[in-house]
């Protein structure tokens, strides 16, 4: 007789943190075990149920653990609830006419071995499976699609131009870097040099983080007199501060992130916004989510390269 | 016997000021007769002698009096030397095919009675005449152009909208406001409301100006729960730190000036700018000078208006 039903382990969190406390993660998190799951979808529901394979364990998933007063542009965890991020799954019992059992898709999905889908509009059937399936938790995931998009739909690079990549945890800036060359531009990227970004950017145990996120940039902007033409903006305060003044004329500013200031109770100030007037500077926001639409093309693409 | 030279009374800089002078402008500048100048330009020079008739005194000016280390989008002034701004001339002696005396004219020219020009292609005939000539220093003229390119072609309003002009001397201001409504926008402009901008932001008096500003921008827009599509960004510092949590989804920052900034020797922090990727905004500095093109389009238009 075929299993009917299965043990579900997840990881919940345990409380909502402050702003201070992400940047110190500890025990906030916790791994339990669910009530059983049922191994196929109620007749006539068009959800699905998914074994995940794999997630995505995302810096800007520490945002979510505290309480916003005003909606982001994401919602919060809730405390007591399995934790959400990308993934890569396979279908387990489909629902819905698009999927069938077997099918591997990727997605937001929870941090747990089965998780019931009742949004399946929101998965995309993988492609390329030869591909190693964790390239889409990164590459071909939600990471390339953000570098695909921060980069060639927002920034609107041309030959020859100079990147200035200034990205923490480098999932989405190492991307942004090899996109750059494939355009023929010329990339600043923090994290390949000697001073990588990585180890300035311990907030732990670097007393002035200010101080040395400006000396970081300065001495790679030292090196690039004309200035940038295009900033993909995933640190926020002093970086940024310290990247405006060295922006080129009619230069794009693309808006990713602020991973330096999350952890901040109250975000630091940029003082040199006068630049953007100066300089005749562009800086715009985006948010992933909301570019959903190109995933395809954006798969095609990157699948070549 | 014709006249051929006259004394040349004009306005010229001191010294450099500093940031923090020009808050409380004093005897920085001074009115000296300089040499005679001869009434009709040189055999075979393309240049031109004008008569002024009206000059701009404008609030940016304020930022001409420091000494940049850094060029911005316009030069400094140079202490001993006549200091200029927009204004309206007639022509007295041209050697340019496309003036001749008499020709009434608009452009930057000297704070003097007459203005020798040697680049007469950066002025403009005044097409209007019978409007009253200020006009051409003020709607007709810089603040004109920089309201209609600044509101039309940067800000890209939509009929419905909402508009938030902080303009804190109002020249420009005030003609976003009306651009606005021929547009079909709802407009917050501080200047037309009993709490006056310019009650409020008298740095001289006020001793908390960010408290002021913050109280001022909250009041307006508690008004429109439903947030700001446009923020026509005049003031900066924390003005535009008030205004960022209040723009839509989507919204446009179109950065002109940093009124507030100018006479502080290190400028504000402005600390929302996280809500330039939650809200998905675009933040665009512009500098007319470089617009001017468009010039004889807007005059047509405005005349319409």
């Amino acid at each position: 007789m075929a299993l009917v039903a299965v043990s579900n382990k997840r990881v919940i969190l345990k409380r909502y943190l402050t702003a201070c406390e992400i940047g110190q993660l500890g025990d906030e998190m916790e791994v339990v075990t669910a009530e059983a799951v049922p191994l196929s979808v109620p007749a006539g529901s068009s959800a699905m149920l998914m074994k995940n394979l794999y997630i995505s364990c995302d810096l800007y998933l520490r945002n979510r653990m505290i309480r916003h007063e005003v909606p982001t542009y994401i919602s919060d965890f809730v405390p007591g609830e399995v934790v959400t991020s990308h993934g890569v799954m396979k279908v387990i019992s489909s629902g819905h006419l698009d999927f069938k059992a077997g099918d591997l898709v990727s997605g937001m999905t929870g941090w747990e071995e089965y998780t019931l889908i009742n949004n399946p509009e929101s998965l995309f059937k993988i492609n390329y499976p030869e591909f190693p399936l964790s390239n889409y938790t990164g590459v071909l995931g939600m990471h390339g699609l953000t570098a695909y998009v921060g980069f060639f739909e927002m920034s609107k690079p041309k030959k020859g131009e100079y990147v200035f990549v200034s990205s923490a945890c480098g999932a989405i800036g190492q991307i942004i870097g090899q996109l750059a060359k494939i355009k023929g531009c010329y990339v600043v990227n923090l994290l390949k040099t000697k001073f990588g970004f990585d180890d300035a950017f311990n907030y732990k145990k670097e007393p002035d983080l200010e101080a040395a996120l400006k000396r970081l940039a300065a001495t790679h902007l030292r090196c690039f007199p004309e200035g940038m033409d295009i900033d993909f903006e995933n640190v926020g305060g002093a970086m940024l501060d310290t990247v405006l003044p060295n922006m080129r004329l009619g230069g794009r500013i693309t808006m990713c992130g602020m991973i330096s200031q999350y952890h901040l109770e109250r975000p630091e100030g940029v003082r040199n916004l006068m630049y953007i007037i100066t300089k005749q500077l562009r800086m715009e926001g985006f948010v992933i989510f909301d570019s959903i639409t190109v995933y395809r093309q954006f798969e095609e693409e990157m699948a070549g390269y």
